[in-house]
């Protein structure tokens, strides 16, 4: 029998490990600068908490666990199986059969969470979240069926403020790692605005899936797109000087004050966008830069974000010296809390996306080479005698807080230093009969090659 | 609707967060220090992997995921559905309906880890993994249907020097804790050889299961559930100078030693045992102990374990000062990855179990108040001008690493201070108009209720 995992399922080295680790103890740092708290919630969640939040597509995509003993108690008895069931009676048949499944994003299990523990929780609450999700999606190049999420988010006030220091963090982070990046801003309150004065606002989801496609697939196909979706030509037509809106942002967001003049939603996004960008920019021109980078701040009306719950701004990243998708993205959803019966909670959030921000560093070789917390010193085992003279040392450099190991067996000396080139163990210390008669060690530095003679307070000193 | 939670899952708020990180951070850094490298695995694996590991009532607690898409697509056609199908009927419906479960511990995954990944290892490896694992228990007090294991393994060595090398790590771990434990040490072998010198050596499994009740149940009902295996009295009564030895570990060890003579395999635990127990009490003796604590290493007979994969030294830690079962456990597993085809790869490791140390921490009341990372410094927010001063002051105290946030809404002073309150805030910063015409901040230290008037500079000297 040959082991397997489920596709699109990884397992990580501690090699990888100490990378993706590096990527997570950046960005909680940076959360815990910011004043968010931890929270994580359970893997499995209620299958009712789940349904209906992500759209059909997301429906299809979550992951069900089949209730646990008699899994058949709850079905309708004498249906007949067949491997050729409609849709409708399938999806039926598995709400009978499964009543959990697994966590889709930490979004909606966080507002599942607030309402939950309104009593606990003092607002506005920023907590953040860095926990797997699963997604029944076809496995691809750098998509993933099981993936982390790392989120942060501030609700119970709708207050821009909170915009602004998403977009902060957003700079923090990346400047920690070393990335440059371009964040993205737009404004939903626009793209209302727009759906609005083309006479088309109840065609507002199509009009930003349609626009979210256009790097993608151009122009045209947008407009293909939007004409199959049911728009009519006149008001495509009108879509066109918005779509391809180009100069300063100030410069646009001055042409869209005179499009939208006849839009209160949409006047009112330019008025959102208009003052977070002038605060971040006022603030990040202030705020001391540990690293010269030089991030950009852009708007960008074909922002749009797939997930429809988003209603005030909204944020995508993306990195300027890599190939990639968004390595982040975010915004203000009015309303996430509702349908869990708590109307009236305002909130806005930011996710990071630890795959793709691990490929890029890769890309661009941006891990540090202390990222990891291997071995410092290895005892080389010359058998009982000497294992027994070595054991305590060794507690005296793990007491000091140094990461050090005897090697199990008394294995021939070339197994053993193989064993520490292979972990890449920086020192190796030898212990035979004359050192501990001398009570001093032989420490071989095995960058070096260099071998010195020290007592057990002289290494620690050193290390 | 009213929200909820699947049975048996919990959700974490932020106080309990810092407690839960306090233990897995400090098990973490024990781990690096000894030399362990973190691994994880993916939270599915493939029930071809699970099934069948952890016995027939293990099986019955494993989460199983229904297969995406049209999960109907491997059944036998035409089955009726009926609610009363027998459990043979049921389990093999269940396995045409998923193929994924959920993993049930670290130590099957592990093993497969080792398999898969086999020449990319160099042996010995020494690995740490902390993730969540799931078992579809009947939920009770302190027993979760989703629980984190923190284990640590050695494989690729039979060496003893690994069974010392545990028993420090643990040793360490709890002092670090500040948790006065006792370690409770047996040898699967010793067992063999008990159940060989009685001539009951198929029965291995079902003494081991009964002796590991005696605390539990007592003497007498251990005796009736041996003679309801089957265990003839003549053998049960042979078993009771054992199960009930006394003396200090020495005297016991001599006695086993006339008892087992005719056992060779009886003779290699006691062997394994002394080596053991000699080993780590010296090095203990000679560690440095940064707290007073007196831990206990005792050998202890009456200690089985429940799973059947041991088979030399096994361990169990049980807190000094608090009613609670084991806090960790672990052994040794002579061809776990045996199984996956890989014979001859010997192992050992350990389990800290998590919410029962969160308990123990919380009973003792050892949970330092350090342990959280929340915000220290809060800026009261008074309006759009005094907040644009406040917001380069606030990543000037963010860049220096100071969690510091700036209250998002120009809400009423009394509104704010309860916030600071609510989140134990250690100091609020006020800025009106006197402050921000002579650059000083009035800082509040929320403990005295004392006001000073600072520099920015002087506020982060402070803190």
């Amino acid at each position: 029998m040959k082991p397997s995992i489920p596709k699109g399922t990884r397992d990580f080295s501690p090699a990888e490990m100490a990378k993706r680790n590096y990527i997570f103890d950046t960005i909680r740092s940076v959360f815990y600068t910011f004043g968010f708290q931890p929270i994580e919630t359970p893997a499995m969640e209620n299958l009712s908490t789940l349904m209906g939040k992500y759209g059909e597509e997301g429906d299809k995509l979550l992951f069900k666990v089949l209730n646990s003993g008699n899994f058949l108690e709850k079905i309708d008895a004498s249906q007949t199986l067949t491997p050729n069931l409609s849709p409708l009676t399938l999806n039926h048949l598995a709400a009978q059969l499964c009543e959990k499944g697994l966590r889709y994003d930490l979004t909606v299990p966080f507002a599942r969470y607030v309402v939950m523990h309104r009593d606990e929780i003092t607002l506005p609450f920023k907590r953040f979240q860095m926990q797997p999700v699963w997604r029944a999606d076809r496995p691809q190049r750098g998509r993933y069926r099981e993936f982390y999420q790392c989120d942060a988010d501030i609700v119970g006030t709708d207050s821009l403020l909170c915009e602004v220091d998403l977009v902060q963090m957003i700079d923090t982070v990346f400047r920690a790692l070393g990335i440059r990046v371009a964040i993205h801003i737009n404004n939903r309150k626009i793209l209302s605005g727009i759906a609005e004065v083309i006479g088309q606002a109840d065609k507002l989801i199509d009009i930003t899936v349609a626009i979210d496609k256009l790097d993608k697939i151009g122009l045209e196909n947008v407009n293909a797109e939007l004409a199959e979706k049911g728009l009519p030509a006149d008001a495509i037509a009108k879509l066109q000087p918005i779509i391809l809106l180009s100069g300063t942002d100030d410069e646009k967001l001055a042409t869209l004050r005179t499009l939208l003049a006849a839009s209160e939603t949409g006047m009112k996004g330019i008025e959102e966008t208009e003052f977070i960008l002038r605060t971040a920019r006022q603030t990040l021109a202030l705020t001391p830069n540990p690293s010269p980078l030089t991030q950009e701040l852009v708007l960008d009306l074909t922002l749009a974000r797939g997930l429809n719950y988003y209603t005030g701004a909204i944020f995508e990243v993306k990195a300027l010296d890599a190939e990639m998708g968004s390595i982040s993205g975010g915004g203000r959803y009015d309303n996430l809390t509702g349908i869990f019966g708590l109307p009236g909670v305002s909130g806005v959030g930011i996710s990071f996306g630890a795959d793709r921000i691990y490929d890029v560093l890769t890309q661009l070789d941006l891990f540090p080479a202390a990222a990891t917390r291997g071995t410092r010193v290895l005892f080389v085992n010359f058998g009982d005698a000497e294992a027994a003279y070595c054991l305590p040392l060794l507690s005296r450099l793990r007491a000091a807080g140094h990461a050090a190991e005897l090697y199990p067996d008394a294995a021939k000396m070339k197994k053993q230093m193989a064993y520490a080139n292979a972990l890449g163990i920086p020192y190796v210390v030898i212990v035979g009969q004359d050192e501990m008669s001398t009570d001093r060690l032989s420490v071989k530095d095995m960058q070096t090659g260099q071998q010195s003679s020290l007592t057990i307070d002289e290494l620690i000193a050193m290390l």
